[in-house]
């Protein structure tokens, strides 16, 4: 079904087009851009609120701007599909985040209009800044360098960085600060409330009460008139506002707020703008969802809500006709309760991400237990590690992508000092839609090259459960990390008893001949559903769930490679210094020389799509992994749909 | 020789003895302590300006607060000599950063005062918060938690994220800014300016004098008095200066500036601020250096002068009769001028280590294309991204172990993208006296999983020359880590003609028998060494540089493996998932079944003392090496001093 756009926005189809109307008719295209995105969403998913709050201001940039000339950096991105709408990818639109189709952030090979990928936030200030400098050294005097950020986005420690260089430097680029109190969750932290603070003007105003005090002190009526003082007053707020703004003392012009849902005001002050040379931030405010009321109302809800009905509200879930398996990370969220009631030194430790992560069932369950800090991962293992050494045992989740992010502080605040905090990678692995930015590919690489980490992964629901409780008992001495994929885990049943794992020990699944199949995490179902596959043509593979790779079970493989010689390894992770190099390392190290199929994540990026469509694309599947069986047990049979 | 300590100071066994004193000994106290680190750390070197900087502070610290009760974290830490001094370690401190003596930085297991360790800088917030919130959980609300942050640390991103949460918690944390306006180079930013803004009152100021402005069109004289006027400057001033203060706007109570260097006041104001309950920033001035005039003067050189001579303030310095090789670093600092004078896209960043890995070269002679951005090494990695966009060559400075604080913006802004920035990782390897913290032991592991990177490290000048020019070149279309050792390395004749190398080509240095010597980088010279050692023995391996450990140089490796079968691999990086994994993944790929003998940093913390002490220890310098070529060639030869 073709989705067709307005009257007006169905001729932009570049930025040229859009400058080509009337300031009167924007109006119209805020509103065309706005249903075309609902209507687009509603049918073929995606990211919802984020882009209805920044309509006008996607207009405003465009119509205002040179782009793309003018560099147009969007932070996070997911708000950018206004952006895409308007510059050529109107049609193209409806394959937003689908596999081959366009991708769900600005992305540089799809268009000359995204300047900068993105995905994580709080790059954008950062960007601009590098960007305004170059074409400043070139002599570029007119070009313009806008930066779109959010109140959530600015939370994040970079951004703070580039503020500060920002301020001192001559460059053109102007911060446009989104401020609608929200990250997927509401947003938090102080600087969220000097930013409804200068909103509200309740600096502004306390201080005028203060001169009023002060003014009342003085004889008024005989030597001091109220006029004189309400002169007085007029010309305090112009200076005071400026000396007690947090962005001016960063050295940056700061101008707003303004209603970021006024398009006539948005184009006229961003105009104005235009001509001020020099760093400058502008200070709008919207609101997520914004022209559809039910997005407005439950912002997280309607963050990215799925497929709904445009009209009614409904969003539609699938349904089942028998109970499915939960999602790891509720299997998480109420697990971690259940351990809290047990262990009264459990922490729950999230930044910016509760609903995605679960925690959030804690924060409401136990709020004095577990905390949002923000879009800041490098705080939040920092500050683990600071109430660990206090005998705390702090689960401190972070999806694995963004856990780059603290690298650092996992090294140099936990490891080095061996502080027992337990590290909840979420979303380990191919993620699926939101692309490479969010896979989850690098974790098991970068983690295991840290002494004194203990890195596992459970190969389901009742493994993840074991693994969280042992990762919290007293007995564990050495950070924890436990990382699993978003969504579905196997066991329907999952609530099983909470038991010891002994940490570096996995577990034989099944005993078989010939080929040996060691799998680790989630994938290792993947390989199960290939054994049965291929046990009706006389292929019996072992298989075992390793469970760590750090410690590895080096008694299990010597079993394994004392039986073997011909073994798959299987992670979903990339095949470069993981799982499978870990087990190569203990090979070369017992002088052991089997033949190995290392299975993984390619040594090249993964685009976007569904997690099934991208584990097929990258052969590891279950049906690959049979064809690789097969292969490996010198059964040539022809399958036309799964030929490798 | 014993060097003695005052004599006060020599009864101070902790500060149970130090608060026996009065507060008007402490004066004494200090002069004390000043002298006795001014004598051990001339003559056995070490950190020097910092910690004559907060020598009232921390009498003070200890004076007022019930340590180790009272938790006391020192961010970076190298001003942290005073208070191991105080702390029951004045004996031993003349060991400091000698090998199995004190650590140059607070940790853990040295001390129940270390509360914790630390060696980069920015964390301490983080880690006292955490520590506060667990207090406050447990109901110990007499307990302190103080965070030492200099004005450069606090420019880290990590730093700005902790304070924006510390400020919405009721915790018990004290921030003390100790403001002396320096990193190791000087601190720069927005922020400096903005301290150094409200210490000299700027910012009153200006809004007084737009007060008098106002006031100056009011009838003075008439209606209203200058007394008046006089009354009600007195009253703005409190007020605006609370409410245009920048700390204040994150919710952070704000006390000073006071003078660090009067230790009377340093201990009424921490009395008073003792009995405050949530979070507050007290911001004290100090001068790095205080108390030695030279360091005073030139602070960047007496950071950490090495031996010298106290009374006359000269600097010893090795000379030698013949000609030394340079260092990488002024290999690095000289060729990228060369480079930037034929090519004019080159800009040059560093995350404030301009003297360090002589980036200050190029600053002083081409300032508007060299940049020291502060303690950002995020904002570092993403600035330069954003520069490659405009299609500049940026050659981005950090140091290996601080790279691991901008590893997600690699990923996530340069590699995903594949813009070619070039990250030259200086201190790689074992970095001697600073210890676990700055050995730059992961990036090998870490960089390599990477898609799209190449990582490089050349084993002398002329390669890292080579490395560089090639880096460079307009054909290079990736980005290009090159990664190198701090010091010196082995051509005195160092200024050799560039030469493009091709990417992912390393090179055979020498034809052998039986053993292959496969080296990446410098230890290529140990090994090196090493070949020279036995070849009277009659022992003869090959031995090949590999330069690129991604991409690695596939048809090298199969002419090695196609003609040995005894193989040795040598880096200084973990040999975990590192340039030897690297090799095993060949291997396997191929089906290869050499023995293969990994050199490299094991799988563990390596303390802190010389690099030849470090390197002889984990058996990867030349004797070891030898004994290692002797044992696989079968021969045995007794050595005493080199069994292994």
């Amino acid at each position: 079904m073709k989705i067709n756009a307005g009257l007006l926005l169905a001729d932009i189809n570049s930025p040229d087009d859009l400058k080509k109307l009337g300031k009167e008719q924007l109006h119209q295209v805020c509103n065309e851009l706005r249903q075309y995105i609902i209507d687009v969403v509603s049918v073929h998913g995606g990211h919802f609120g984020a882009s209805l709050g920044v309509v006008e201001l996607s207009v405003a940039l465009h119509y205002v701007f040179n782009t793309p000339y003018d560099q147009l950096v969007w932070d996070v991105g997911h708000q950018a599909y206004g952006h895409k709408i308007l510059t050529g990818r109107r049609d193209e639109f409806p394959s937003n985040r689908k596999y081959n189709g366009l991708s769900g952030f600005p992305k540089r090979s799809e268009s000359e209009y995204d300047t900068f990928g993105v995905g994580h936030s709080s790059t954008s200030i950062s960007a601009a800044l590098g960007m305004a400098m170059a074409s400043h050294y070139k002599g570029e005097k007119d070009k313009q360098h806008i930066a779109v950020i959010g109140d959530g986005a600015l939370t994040a420690g970079l951004a703070f960085e580039a503020m500060n260089h920002a301020g001192i430097e001559k460059s053109n680029i102007i911060i446009i600060l989104n401020d609608n109190c929200m990250s997927i969750d509401p947003n938090v932290g102080a600087l969220k409330e000097y930013l409804t603070d200068i909103t509200t003007s309740h600096t502004y105003n306390d201080l005028r009460d203060g001169v009023w005090k002060v003014l009342g002190k003085l004889p008024i009526g005989k030597n001091f008139s109220r006029e004189m003082a309400s002169k007085l007053e007029a010309s305090l707020k112009g200076m005071v506002s400026k000396s007690s703004n947090l962005f001016e003392a960063l050295k940056l012009r700061y101008f707003g707020p303004i209603d970021g849902h006024n398009i006539t005001k948005l184009v006229d002050t961003l105009k104005d703008l235009k001509d001020i040379a020099g760093p400058k931030i502008l200070h709008i405010r919207t609101v997520k969802g914004k022209g559809y009321e039910l997005a407005e109302k439950d912002q997280t809800k309607w963050h990215a809500p799925g497929l709904f009905d445009k009209v009614t509200g409904e969003i539609f879930k699938k349904t089942f006709e028998i109970v499915q398996p939960p999602k790891y990370q509720d299997v998480f969220g109420h697990s971690l309760i259940e351990l809290a009631e047990q262990n009264d030194k459990i922490f729950g430790i999230t930044p910016a991400m509760p609903s995605g992560c679960s925690l959030k069932y804690m924060m409401d369950k136990m709020p004095d237990r577990a905390f949002d800090v923000g879009i800041c991962e490098q705080h939040a293992v920092t500050l683990s590690a600071g109430m660990a050494t206090q005998g705390m045992k702090v689960f401190c989740n972070i999806y694995s992508s963004f856990m780059q992010r603290a690298y650092d502080m996992v090294i140099h605040d936990v490891a080095i000092q061996n502080l027992p905090v337990v590290f909840c990678l979420d979303r380990a692995g191919l993620v699926g839609e939101d692309g490479p930015t969010h896979h989850g590919c690098y974790d098991i690489a970068f983690m295991r090259c840290i002494p004194n980490m203990i890195v596992s992964a459970p190969m389901n629901e009742k493994e993840l459960r074991n693994l969280m409780y042992t990762a919290q008992l007293e007995t564990t001495k050495s950070p924890f990390v436990i990382r699993y994929p978003r969504g579905e885990g196997v066991m329907p049943d999952w609530k099983t008893p909470f038991e010891e794992i002994q940490i570096g020990k996995g577990r034989k699944i099944k005993d078989g001949k010939e080929i040996a199949i060691l799998s680790f995490g989630h994938p290792g179902n993947f390989a199960a559903a290939a054994i049965r596959d291929v046990k009706a043509e006389g292929i019996n593979p072992a298989h075992y769930d390793m469970r760590f790779v750090k410690p590895i079970d080096e008694a299990l493989l010597h079993e394994v490679f004392a039986k073997f010689n011909k073994v798959i390894t299987i992670e979903d992770g990339t095949v470069v210094g993981g799982f499978g190099s870990a087990v190569l390392e203990f090979m070369n190290a017992h002088g052991y020389k089997a033949d190995v199929k290392i299975l993984g994540i390619p040594d090249r990026l993964v685009e976007h799509g569904s997690p099934r469509q991208l584990y097929e694309e990258i052969g590891i599947d279950a049906n690959s992994i049979t064809e690789i069986l097969r292969t490996m047990a010198g059964v040539k049979i022809k399958n036309e749909l799964y030929s490798i």
